[in-house]
């Protein structure tokens, strides 16, 4: 029995839907974490791309919309375990080029930047609360990397019973093999994968409904 | 340029090593999580054996152990969106056979019965205030499944800055693709990886070090 | 200047408002938290008849309702700083009499019950998430003690964002000047205050509204 | 039977002790909330001279030190439910003169600056994980106003199983009667009061017990 058959059987895979009320969160697209001279690489930058076209769709329905940055103290004062694993990066300061968000996805003036210095973009943040306030019931996550910062910040997402949405070509990863991986666990247990052309047809399909 | 490679080269792979003073954390190992016609299978069983030696050992060094439970209310109050995606997780209630953890790894009085619903042993739960009363810097993980709630609870440990520690032989999946996968993240990024022979040798050696 | 004044010229004491979507949440009104005994006394019995009638309007309407209780482990394991500071708190085990909700408010089938084990009902628990799974906009607070459980709640409940609505007469202290000083802090800065009977004719003004 | 009876006789106002490894708290002293043309006055600025020298002892002995700021998002991408109860709240902004910490209190480089959005200073900070990373068992607590902010951190440093010591002095209010109020309930419930001069004693004792 193959890994899919098993799963299949023991119940999972299953869709948790789309929501009413969606925002869209994206992790971690900053230079440092693009360019494959730092934590960039393989399939980051297609994302980008592909995040750039859905950020559009997102802000033409008016969705609340939150970005990440890994940012650490300029004296390392919060340097912890997660920088002894992955080495440099206490780089990703406040001021630092490499903790920028990338020019093509420049956030807006009311969107949201949301500082984290752990992969998940709940953990130590105020990004619940936010959601919270603006009655999220639906998160949709784009960014990088699928195997790390998007893996947490889902089961994450789904833990605080988000329904979640998961772009399969909105994220991206430094290396195939745990990007892949990563899709597989996340589409078993925590989150439904959607290509963000599906998504932006979605969100004009719930616009319609609204005003009819 | 292979996956191990590219990590190496990005600074990623590195030691966050142990500390002095451990504590165990044992993830999930319930009957409905080891009994293949429910959620358990692959190497589960054989994880669940060598976590008895390492929980001896434990034991006889005084550490502080938990162990989580997924507990679902009787009557489905809070069933998430966890339970959208993998039918039949809202079964495991208080008093339901596959809800105990099994008999080789019966709690003794004054461990702790940590009772999560989602999969992170952190989320929702007082976990980490009890790790902070015992002053513990590391934790020791075993459980199920690696690519699912040992995963979720590992990245937590990791963003709370306890040193993390996966017993490589102590963490079991109903699949082994998924299996690998997972210890390839953890290792990477998140965890250093121990057998759990290793581990009791450690113990041993901590406590002889506290002694002289 | 008095106190209000100070107040009312630095900008507190607004109203946060009453939102559309209600849940209904009762702090460990538990038979040990009502007898003067133990830890009752002062005006909680006559908080506990009010919320009876809250909680049937709130039923009526079929608001999403969550009790807390707190529990700690049959052998201590969990017991922590709370349980040094407040003498004898530690014997709310789970099968405790002094443990258990009080017969005129009991939960119902479906209604969640929340363990906690300390002050807050949002910390180390699942509250918040199963608030988001039902959509909540607003959290209406009783029980007790205004000074302890609920000041704590309610602080936690604003802070992730939901209207909150403290039932000015439905929680209740052993002592009156700590209850008075509470309100006066959460109407200032935290919550609005009503009284049940204001909130069960506004549940009732909102059903008509959905109606119509 | 008067309140201070009332609650020792139910087992209340015991200590919770000072530990083996401190680290200092400094809530929210930033120049809007000193200055009671905003949201400062009453013994404010008592209580941050008092803490001038607690802070050189603290340094002195290497302690953690921690401070917080009020920071919202410039454009209020994050105003929420605090700023509707408390107007104003919202012009704290990265860079506003407002939400500067006040000059006799600059931080050092490698002491941790903590930005918080609502009365807490773990409440959606990484405030905890990082006294998990220095090995802290004890939180000592100074700031304002005691009502707010300290009072809410008091409780979630308690509810995290670190002993809390509120500096009586230390700590200020822009009105009496709260200010006093609150600090009787941290005794009684959350916290152990010490003066700024004890604290600063207990330090050095600390100090040479390690060194004997």
């Amino acid at each position: 029995m193959n890994e899919l058959d098993i799963y299949a059987k023991q119940g999972f895979g299953n869709s948790s839907g789309f929501g009413a009320r969606p925002a869209l969160l994206i992790v971690d697209f900053v230079i440092g974490f693009t360019d494959p001279e730092h934590f960039g690489g393989g399939n980051i930058l297609s994302a980008v791309a592909n995040t750039k076209t859905l950020l559009a769709a997102a802000r033409a329905h008016s969705l609340p919309i939150a970005y990440t940055r890994i940012v650490y103290a300029d004296h390392q004062a919060d340097k912890g375990i997660f920088c002894l694993k992955a080495k440099g990066l206490e780089k990703f300061t406040e001021h630092a080029p490499l903790g920028q968000i990338v020019t093509e996805l420049a956030p807006e003036p009311r969107e949201l930047i949301v500082r984290k210095s752990q992969p998940s973009a709940f953990f130590g943040t105020s990004l619940a609360a936010w959601l919270i306030s603006k009655a999220v019931d639906t998160v949709i996550v784009t960014g990088c990397t699928t195997s790390g910062c998007v893996r947490a910040s889902v089961v994450d997402s789904m833990s605080h019973n988000f329904r979640t949405i998961v772009a399969r070509d909105g994220v991206g990863d430094r290396a195939l093999g745990p990007h892949q991986a990563n899709l597989f666990d996340i589409e078993q247990k925590y989150a439904d994968l959607w290509t963000c052309a599906e998504i932006a047809t979605h969100l004009q399909a719930l616009n319609q409904a609204r005003e009819s």
